[in-house]
């Protein structure tokens, strides 16, 4: 493998999102295409910090496009959020002969690798692998669709409940810092309220519309609530609307569940297309820098502005949500 | 209709079921194809209380075999709990020429029908329609497979994100006084643990298997809890094993999610069965039953024995738990 | 109502696609919200010439936007292919006081509108609904994606058995003139093989590679045929291999169930957005023109545009067909 | 390993059947509880003849309880058929020095069980483990239930997209010589007609009640067809009934769709119930059985039997067919 035109090592770190394995096959099969050699290190930074490592060949991404999850496992790493993990995982990455380094992940990860840049100089390139769909320089990350679908599912079947009840019922969803799961289920789902961090959630509104909701004969009342919303969680917010207007009230919070599950069309398509397209960037010498899906189109995009430029929801989706929850 | 051998008033009562729907498809059409004039009241015990009734026909029925929740729609009636509204609901059958009453619920609906029969001298046929599968007299109850089925699936979901974590995960199923949902789903989604109200849970003990499971190298650790497992709710089981172990957790709390989705294949073949068999049960002359289904074969029980006898978890799974979780 | 600012009758035409219900939702609920007089027709061109319609409210459109098919209903017809077909329709919108058209469909559809145009002078607006995704102007088609996605389903099933047998396994996908759904679920379910009308399909070629795939020890050879492949459809292609290289084979036609189905998330918000955004273009005045999404952006396109000009498949994924598929 | 009670080998054989991972994890890891030596050989007989064994450990069998396929793999293996065959069998299996024998799979499975008695003097175990459904000693076989809910999701979709059409719809579901997924998948999807190789198909009888039907206004008609009726598969019927009442016609054809799949949690339970008492039963020393649950109870059943009896279809399923099809 000596004469290979890089060595290069593929993790995925952070949260987990469904679609993970498809952009680590396509890395790979596309690596082993151009003449690269692939190594895969696991659970993300603390498989380079601890040369946990090993090759990667066609046949080690047999059969895991269709697996939630990430064969090569993921974590948070706080050892690499301090320059001496840095400076070990650099140590490591040159000892072994890296020179390239394929992240998947978000913007913890992708700021790991701006980090790793001043301790390391092989060639870096992000895959956005997220199901908070926050990153710039893409149109979805990896993961988000699946995400959606998982809490779109759960709306649907609360809404088959729903009728006839006098009942508020309240699914909190994923979402620290961001609204895209939440709106995007919410307004797949017909959900009457979307509480998001990036809009004013104004609870006496929503319990003023909620009655004249009921007033107006509809039979079921959702809200969907981004964890992340400045109202608080789902109990919290059926709490302060029970207290507003005496209706009882029913809670699903999601959690973890939207993190599995296998991954949608979409995004195993995004996957592959940006496991590949990584692995080109890495031949064509490019570093420091996030690949991306805009319309149909690769694009690359800085991981400082992939991380730095905040992305927003939809204006559009966001005035619909009063218009069609009539 | 005044030479229709009988007049008969369907209900669905108490938390939705999938599989409803496809209960009263099958006693309507049954139910026309016998000679008898079928009818559906709305929202339970309230509609008769309310005679908010309609005739229904084979066409009434088209295209709800699929769906989840109740055309006729449910909920729960505090005012059929009183004599009074027992003698209202009595005079709305008896003025109306009802002589059969078919209602699609749990222990508590059929505890109204068994109350009613002080009050009317019709006939009364209970079906097994709840997710709790805590009634006596047929394998499985309407609704239960579905709903075991949606909580698997999230199960499933959070397995794919479980790996590698030093995190314990809790999903919360339902089950106030029953375990069946926890015990079946756990077992499906191979759970470490279930806490159920049906046998003591030992938290201690649950916090030193998980420690040890670490130390074999257990990659994942799911705790299913039944909501009313005496230990509390997911999040309190959750407290609990952090203070004592120190580990990190994620909560999902599935909640409504349970009662509604489209009905699995098993829950329609179960609902048509009954279903029909009501209708022919109102046929025979024979009241105060419900109808269940024993491996395969269709019975009748005492709607007092239905509700009176407890039904027992199979001590069989509830062995293999710790067997199989190693 | 006669002080409204506009009458507009909504249909669904064509072959069904997932999502229609959500767009007619979205149209009736913004139209409503702008003050239109919304209507709706039934089983399309053919309901606007026998005057088959009725008034659409905010409550006729609850609880539609999870379903399959359309409550519209959809056909296709061949008499609105003629002109005196459309002189009467034509005549039945004037003499109903209609002033738009909203038509939920694809080319059939769209070259219907056209057609209109010379004998009506309402306001047309055409809405991307088919499976086919063969659209200029959008970056997709409403129920492309959950179509996509059902037979992934297909194909992942398929995968799980297809392990260790001598055999090669055939998924027969629509697209009579487009491999849109081929080339897609091909790539997100790692098909060996994806026949489809736009590039030229070489037996002999996939003859050898199957078996050289043998050779290097894959354990499963799965071949994706859209229905309008030069080669013929599956059970041909099967045919054609199993002379040339002695396989057994299996196939699995797909059909119609690729039309129905819960329309996926990325369907729902597509159809939500487009069918609000027609509405909004009736207000606007603007006539003979699709609406579409282009990278999150609300587009027109001339309707004579989108029939007119081929979309192509994406040749990026055409390459990695044979790269990632080792 | 030499004082294990019993070495033991596992086999899956037969096509592939949802839920036989479950069933190879349960014997595993109660094998192993028990104190035997658990072993597994690949592709089912051909894996004993070949001796390509491997030792199953806790951890072997981690995180494939919801897998479809089987990880030992599956093949059918016509040298077992022969004497000589067998013979190598035996002799493999007792120069590794194996006492146990425990196949999962369908009749071809456990008669290979029962001819392989007169060679090897080791206990023989049958799990039964296929879609088909048609062994008795037990009320369902592993797989059937996921395979009946993966024809019933075909059937819904095709349900969404077939009202309004002039058509008729077919779906091909597995059965070469037995009706349970059609019968089962046919009530559960509300089919207008099922046929299926136990009852006489009469499709000018069929033709007439399609068109009565239509008369009636029914918006679709949806005929399920086993494999294996005499009229032959969905494209003959289909062809038969155009030529009767000129209707034009659509097919879907699941084919091996049908064998794959997460299996379902009632597939996953009976598996994780059957294997686990497999593996009790070679404990109990007893030989020449198949384990099978009934009504919720364990049973075993002697092999000879559950092959040799003809389990048959419910018949008041089959006369709900034309009740509830109105």
């Amino acid at each position: 493998m000596s004469d290979a035109r890089h060595k290069v090592l593929v993790i995925t770190s952070g949260g987990d999102a469904p679609g993970m394995n498809a952009a680590v096959r396509a890395a790979v099969r596309m690596g082993v295409h151009l003449g690269l050699d692939m190594w895969g290190a696991h659970r993300g930074y603390h498989g380079v910090i601890d040369a946990d490592i090993e090759p990667l060949t066609n046949r080690s991404v047999s059969n895991i496009i269709q697996r939630g999850g990430t064969v090569l496992h993921t974590a948070r790493c706080p050892a690499f959020r301090e320059k001496e993990g840095r400076d070990r995982a650099a140590a490591v990455l040159t000892e072994n002969g890296f020179t390239g380094l394929i992240a998947i992940g978000g913007d913890g990860t992708f700021s790991g690798l701006i980090a790793l840049d001043h301790h390391w100089d092989g060639l870096t390139v992000g895959v956005p692998g997220t199901v908070d769909n926050d990153l710039s320089g893409t149109d979805f990350t990896i993961g988000f669709d699946t995400a959606v679908n998982t809490a779109l599912e759960a709306i649907d079947r609360i809404r088959d409940t729903a009728a006839s009840h006098d009942r508020i019922f309240l699914v909190e969803v994923m979402g620290r810092h961001a609204g895209f799961i939440a709106l995007a289920a919410g307004i797949a789902g017909g959900a009457e309220h979307i509480l998001i961090p990036e809009t004013p959630t104004d609870i006496e509104a929503i319990g003023r519309a909620i009655t004249a909701g009921r007033t107006r004969g509809k039979t079921s009342q959702i809200v969907i609530v981004a964890e992340g919303d400045e109202a608080g969680g789902a109990f919290d917010v059926g709490e302060k609307l029970q207290d507003l207007i005496g209706s009882d009230y029913r809670v699903c919070v999601l959690g973890h569940v939207q993190r599995g599950g296998t991954p949608s069309a979409a995004d195993r398509i995004l996957a592959t297309t940006l496991g590949a397209f990584a692995a080109e960037t890495i031949l064509d010498g490019v570093s420091g820098q996030m690949v991306g899906l805009v319309s149909g189109d690769r694009r690359r995009t800085p991981l400082t502005q992939a991380v730095g430029t905040r992305k927003t929801v939809d204006p559009y989706l966001v005035r619909l949500i009063g218009i069609l929850s009539q």
